[in-house]
């Protein structure tokens, strides 16, 4: 099999570095040991319709591997796990809790985090404006947070009592709330996201992806 | 086998009636031509450590079949579709696109639904004060749609040429706009929307989901 290959950015500005949505696909890699060449695009490539034809969205990241092109992260990231025990357990009991995880990671916590992190990026004027519903929409993170952190008690993962596919998605949802003081008021859940961070491969992913934007930086 | 058991509300106001989540699972499994039972709970319910150990946010809907309890709706479609042909067809490369669109419909196209939703049902003085955002945000829906529609061309369904759980959640995504004009500005996806909404498996499930409501309507 020749090595996938992740489409990412070849430059975003600093508010998005380590965010940008590649870095799911590229820390599922590193799990499964599976090596891969990037395919760095820029706003032009972002907008034409050959690119559209692959991500219908403009976004990134893309997988292409040998039988297939693919986008959505979480959709890429359970198509790498489908194939690996590495990020998901084989038992299909097991492997439907680790779904069920995933969807919450980006149905269920990821929508209020973006909505905070939409109204912050806003121009001043409008984010100050709606500063009444930011303190209600960090509410709703709250209790979600909350609700996350009682369920993993103890617990070092969210399913299967090992790290999968779940944590990896649900650690790069908890970093978008990075630029805010919501995670450090559930210590369990900033511990939980550290220790997923701390990961190997999740390091590599990182320092890939940050590299690119290095390589990449706009002259002053 | 016995019959799966879904959660559901009792009750809920106008405003999220036939939108609140079960529905998707009610639809597919109609559509697998699966009976179900249902098991309806309220505000108490929902609230208790019981609950909360099978849903830890004590949202719907709740999936209990003889082998286990699964929650998030979208996790829930998925183990539905991953057992019958009804709704993804068992070729692994079809099945991948279709899941590709599944996480498309909850993770690009309904979060900044959701955003536009959260800030229609703030108060009054909030929403108001919020209204630039609000016009912000649905330009992000609007740009969302239009690259929906543009994917779709002619085609009658998102993946597979053929009629799967991502046009059932896709559906039920668009379906959060009917308070809006968002939807009316792109008549190709209303007409996507009404056509799946004709199917008659969607039908028995909405009128299912509407009948509990009016059987336990608060007495006036």
């Amino acid at each position: 099999m020749h090595q996938p290959q992740v489409t990412a950015f070849r430059w975003v500005p600093a508010f998005a570095q380590g965010l940008v949505r590649d870095l799911r696909v590229r820390w599922a890699l590193e799990e499964a040991g599976q090596g891969y060449q990037e395919h760095l695009i820029g706003p032009a490539q972002q907008q034409s319709s050959d690119y559209r034809q692959q991500q219908p969205f403009g976004q990134v990241p893309v997988l292409k591997d040998d039988e297939q092109t693919i986008f959505e992260s979480g959709a890429i990231v359970l198509h790498i796990a489908e194939q690996t025990t590495a990020l998901m357990p084989s038992d299909p009991a097991l492997a439907t809790q680790v779904k069920t995880w995933m969807f919450a990671a980006l149905n269920t916590i990821e929508p209020p985090i973006m909505m905070l992190n939409v109204i912050d990026m806003q121009p001043p004027a409008i984010a100050q404006a709606a500063h009444e519903l930011r303190a209600n929409v960090a509410g709703m993170i709250g209790v979600r947070l909350n609700s996350l952190a009682a369920f993993l008690g103890n617990r070092e993962y969210l399913a299967a009592d090992r790290f999968t596919s779940a944590d990896l998605l649900m650690t790069t949802v908890l970093r978008i709330l990075r630029t805010t003081d919501l995670l450090a008021t559930v210590p369990s859940l900033d511990a939980y996201k550290s220790r997923n961070e701390a990961r190997p491969a999740f390091q590599k992913a990182l320092a890939a992806q940050m590299d690119t934007f290095e390589r990449h930086a706009p002259q002053q």
